[in-house]
């Protein structure tokens, strides 16, 4: 890694605050920082230095489960820096000149602010002669709401960098699990000849969360699911467990790869949305043993707001490893309970010779849980052991729990990963310009089909899997969503 | 189940005592016995019923690990019945024909005798008008030492019992996770779609054994590990291992097609004996800590004897499956630890793309472990968590220990399956005369190359994997043994 600059731009935010210190502290801690690599916060508040480590020091205390150790706090202290400027003027931009060198040092920007300020923030450093070719800027989602507003915010940062010079997160591309669906994919014999549709039924990805708006309404009415979780993460987690091999493990071959899979999602129309997906909105209903309230009853909800808190999609991918086999996807706030899951539907036998146990053999599942609980299972048939006439079977399931397998005293988080990328800078766990526009160019045909019939979302109570016809999406493939 | 008699000719017999009262016991205990299902101690010494329940409940109390239950025993013992008669006596078999009517009751003679004794059983039977069409003989190994003895054997049961009358136990049939091998292979995609020479590269058989002669070397060196182990427990879980889908369950389907696989093992001659086996003999070394004496050196032991205590083999199928596929086994006596498993190794990936972390990839591995623990394993290839630059992979296992998943009071033994099935008339876990024959048909080759080559056995310390010899063997294919 060279020497570097890490520059927080919105360094009181709750990214900052919440993720972006503590990964820093915890990298700094796992000795992965350069030793003379600085984190300078920039905000639009006046602070002494003193004021800001009091201020980093507080979200480490707030947001880790750790306490803070001293030593490491030491050397970490040492790293951080202060200036205040307004992120809409640009000629204030030279006070960061004043204590970086972009030619002598990486220079890594990572925009901790609204979209709307990135071309602010990109302007500013390069009118300051802040931007050379090893500057890099990180670009937080929602990158838009959609093709056109995210060409806009693009084409804003790209007036200053060039595409290798940027990084997109998407923070489910930093997550232990999601990676190990490439090394499940590309290192096992067992699944690379079992991985197209001669042998997969069918592959549902779920994004379960137990939240409802958490006084972000504002935010999410303007949003919704679909934008909010499936033009990212669930695209994303599809793309990698959909794409052809990648010639290598380099940004760009993952990248080309994924890409190919976005342009072979078939889209989604008027004339298909009403099979195609389902939208729901959270009613009020019980979770965790008491009541909670529904979408429009939230502090600052409009009752008639038509925003989906549940999506659920039926995904074909016309190519040819995938004729056939159709991509279940499901994401919803206020569900039964917090679960990312992948799991592969391989194709029943065509064959059963154990008729007294089961007339139809149930199908083998790979099963990759994202969280909780990172792990990858197996659930195949086995005999059930005992004897007497006949052979029984059953389901069981071959288990890894990352958790009890590989014994670490920490778990890294998907930042700590992604911050690291950026400084060593590889863009292979970043999302490239053409993967988002395509992302967008399928999931605008959807929002265009659901404005067009302007119907209401279905509800579902707040604390279950989402309206009933989210089952019967499945039901009418002869088809069911994984319990 | 039908009314029936279960007789046992060698009461006071090892077999009898340590195996065949306690799972009788067992199968009451479960309710798996008829009601008025009795049990027949036969043996020439003089005996009154008293000692002879005696004796059956001194038997339980050694060999049964838990203690006896009063009430299973007064059912237990209410069953048993004892008959002197010397079994080479023909006439002396209407004493059976007093307490026994062969035509109204199931009557399941139990030879747990010599295999010399075995035809006079049969004729004095029949000459006592015991033998009915339903009428079953249930015979034990060694069925002879060659395809000449064993046929002396078979013909004399087969003058007075077809062959659907005739059960011929390996116990190793009876076992719990052998029998799961049909489960696995033919209810579960993952393995039907990667179960040829397209996926897999070799399969390993391995049963060890920790014992040693254990004061039967008089009769072991006769025998000898080949005849003693492969030809009937090896070659029948490989059997089963290579068997085409059988059509049904039932128990001709599935002989019939292990049948198949016998024939078509590639022969071992004098012009590849040396390539293909390796025979092995112990000498003195240490095992569990304490030093055990050689072969030579056992009770009763002959030093010039060049009986083979371990044999390695490498077994070639030649049809259309397994076409360059081969089977590695071996067995011995004084090994490491006790241990017998199937281990299938599924073919290299053809590409590498992780060469950061392993320049060969290791292939995956479906493990079947038949004892001790129970259960099945698949190792592959995940991602080590933890971040920084490229993809580090690392072996894991998934794991399905039986006694963990499965909570079940006691784990049925093989013997107790193998009684149950010959009381209920099932032959689908005992040998048929034509997989007997052919199995020493293949192993007879092997003797008279062994035979013509002359050479003695190559010496393994006791508490090894036996010689070295057997790594050449796989090493010379660029493969390992697991370990």
């Amino acid at each position: 890694m060279q020497p570097c600059d890490f520059v927080v731009f919105g360094a009181h935010g709750d990214l900052a605050t919440r993720k972006l210190v503590p990964s820093l502290y915890q990298l700094d801690k796992a000795g992965l920082l350069e030793p003379d690599l600085r984190i300078v916060g920039v905000a639009r508040r006046e602070m002494a230095l003193d004021e800001y480590l009091a201020l980093a020091r507080e979200s480490l205390t707030t947001f880790m489960k750790e306490p803070v150790d001293a030593q490491v706090w030491e050397r970490f202290a040492g790293r951080l820096r202060y200036v205040c400027l307004d992120l809409a003027s640009h000629d204030q931009y030279s006070k960061l000149r004043e204590i970086i060198d972009p030619v002598k040092r990486v220079m890594v920007n990572y925009c901790a602010v609204p979209p709307s300020i990135y071309g602010d923030i990109c302007r500013g450093l390069a009118q300051a002669g802040l931007v050379t070719p090893q500057t890099r800027v990180v670009l937080e989602k929602p990158l838009g709401t959609d093709l056109a507003s995210s060409k806009v915010i693009n084409d804003a940062v790209a007036q200053f960098f060039k595409e290798e010079q940027v990084y997109r997160i998407d923070h489910y591309l930093g997550k232990e699990t999601v990676l190990n669906l490439v090394a499940l994919r590309f290192a096992n014999s067992i699944f690379t000849t079992n991985w197209d549709n001669t042998t997969i039924d069918h592959v549902q990805i779920t994004v379960a969360e137990e939240v409802g708006i958490e006084g972000r309404w504002g935010y999410f009415d303007k949003s919704g699911q679909l934008r909010d979780m499936v033009q990212n993460h669930l695209l994303q987690i599809l793309s990698l467990v959909a794409m052809e091999p990648p010639v290598t493990l380099g940004s760009e071959s993952i990248r080309n790869e994924k890409l190919k899979v976005l342009k072979a999602l078939r889209p989604i129309t008027k004339d298909n949305i009403e099979e195609k997906t389902v939208r729901g909105q959270y009613a009020a209903g019980f979770l965790k043993g008491g009541p909670v309230p529904g979408y429009h009853e939230e502090e600052a909800g409009n009752p008639r707001s038509f925003t989906e808190t549940f999506v659920a999609l039926r995904v074909d991918i016309d190519n040819w490893r995938w004729a056939g086999v159709p991509f279940y996807l499901r994401t919803g706030k206020r569900m039964t309970k917090k679960l990312s899951e992948v799991v592969i539907y391989f194709k029943r036998l065509p064959h059963n010779i154990f008729r007294e146990s089961y007339k139809n053999l149930p199908s083998n599942k790979l099963i990759i849980r994202l969280q909780p609980n990172e792990g990858v299972e197996i659930e195949m048939l086995n005999k059930v052991p005992g004897i007497g006439s006949g052979v029984k079977l059953q389901r069981t399931t071959l288990d890894l729990s990352f958790s009890e397998a590989f014994e670490s005293a920490h778990v890294a988080d998907a930042y700590e990963r992604l911050l690291l990328s950026a400084l060593e800078g590889s863009q292979s766990l970043f999302i490239r310009r053409d993967e988002v526009e395509q992302a967008w160019t399928w999931i605008d045909s959807i929002q265009d089909a659901w404005r067009t019939s302007n119907d209401a979302p279905m509800p579902y109570p707040a604390g279950t899997w989402g309206p009933v016809a989210s089952v019967a999406l499945m039901a009418r493939d002869g088809r069911a969503w994984d319990e």
